[in-house]
């Protein structure tokens, strides 16, 4: 059944509402019909099954059917901080990271970062893909996009257990640091990755001096964007979240 | 350093002579000049760190100056079976798998395939898809790309731990397969990933009369080229290899 976040005042009592980006993709691009089913979902971590009883242009209304709690979400929250890399790569990573179970996601500025800040428009485009990755991927709750932040304001931010993949890194490695305390049964989870170039020294001083771990993903080498979604694939398969 | 693997017969004793691809991209590409160091890989495990001593337009020659095993390669040897994709998505996951440590492809048809057998052209660009992934993420071999099989002779071939990522599998979690016996010291791993639409139960049926066994991966919905990437992380994760 199809999915669509919504803003949950368009909800009220058993009565939907839907009118622009999910009226339009219900009318136009999935041709659905009065009585054809769908799941509305308030980011509340509640789904709704909604009938859709009438149709006009630019708006569908319907009545809730059924609702219940969303069992995809992962037990263990994970951010992932993740330094701004060329534009098809950094959305590849938010698509990805959405469907594998991240929680939210960080941009940020890194010395080795070669893309500059992205505008309003790229940033409506990231909120869209996390948007469509969600509701495709079955998610109950929307991934959070936070703002664009440098490295120290992001280093700065990250309470918990957190981890940076660097690869000059060579004794500490990722399942040493899942497997053990204090990392083991910590319910958050951040992940730092870097730019293509990957992470200075003295940032690595920095974050290992706001309590971040630098650790090592083995011998291959990973372009950017493989090695966040492999980190986040190991911490949630570590963790049980992939069956 | 930069990595090239080349036809073992381009490696005579210590001496050295490079032409084609390798040699455009060290001379026009990378503007490398004599005395410059490269490191040479046959596909034997070996890897052969060269000094660059004569160019000329076409033909670089060099010397053998050390040579060792390299140290790259996945001890648990995963072969990742892949229905046929949209081409972008089946590049995808051919330049991921090869970074993250599969040893082998083989592309095959299923029944819901929406995609054409490629021609030569494409199976030529995917293998150099494989080579550039496998030199720029330092592999010691070249993953190998079988020919395109039919979904019954791709099941017919695979011995040893096999599993199958089917979405309506609902008992069987990956973890289980890959942490009890007999999967969990079998030094290979095939893993067959279907196409956009999943396979259809009569697929999943031949594959276990074929002793593949059908496993889930949890809650969230993943794109056909997420979820063997997923899979190869897990199982390369749960082995040890990622550090």
């Amino acid at each position: 059944m199809h999915r669509f976040f919504i803003p949950s005042e368009w909800i009220r009592q058993s009565r939907v509402s839907l009118t622009d980006e999910p009226a339009h993709q219900i009318i136009h691009v999935l041709r659905l019909k009065p009585k054809d089913h769908i799941i509305l979902l308030d980011n509340s971590g509640w789904e709704y099954e909604v009938e859709i009883d009438q149709m006009s242009p630019g708006l569908i209304q319907g009545r809730v059917i059924g609702q219940g709690l969303g069992a995809t979400e992962p037990r263990v929250k994970v951010t992932l901080y993740q330094a701004l890399l060329k534009a098809e790569k950094f959305e590849f990573i938010l698509q990805k990271g959405v469907e594998l179970g991240v929680s939210a996601f960080v941009p940020f500025v890194s010395e080795r970062c070669v893309v500059r800040k992205p505008g309003e428009n790229k940033l409506a485009r990231w909120r869209k893909i996390i948007q469509e990755a969600a509701e495709q991927s079955g998610r109950a709750l929307l991934p959070a996009l936070h703002p664009v932040a440098t490295f120290r304001e992001a280093s700065d931010s990250a309470h918990g257990a957190s981890i940076l993949l660097w690869e000059e890194e060579r004794s500490l490695s990722l399942s040493r640091i899942l497997k053990g305390p204090p990392f083991q049964a910590s319910p958050t989870f951040n992940v730092f990755i870097g730019p293509e170039g990957g992470f200075p020294p003295a940032e690595v001083a920095y974050a290992e001096s706001r309590g971040i771990v630098p650790v090592s993903l083995g011998h291959r080498i990973l372009r950017a964007e493989t090695a966040g979604l492999a980190v986040v694939v190991a911490l949630l398969y570590e963790r049980g979240e992939f069956g």
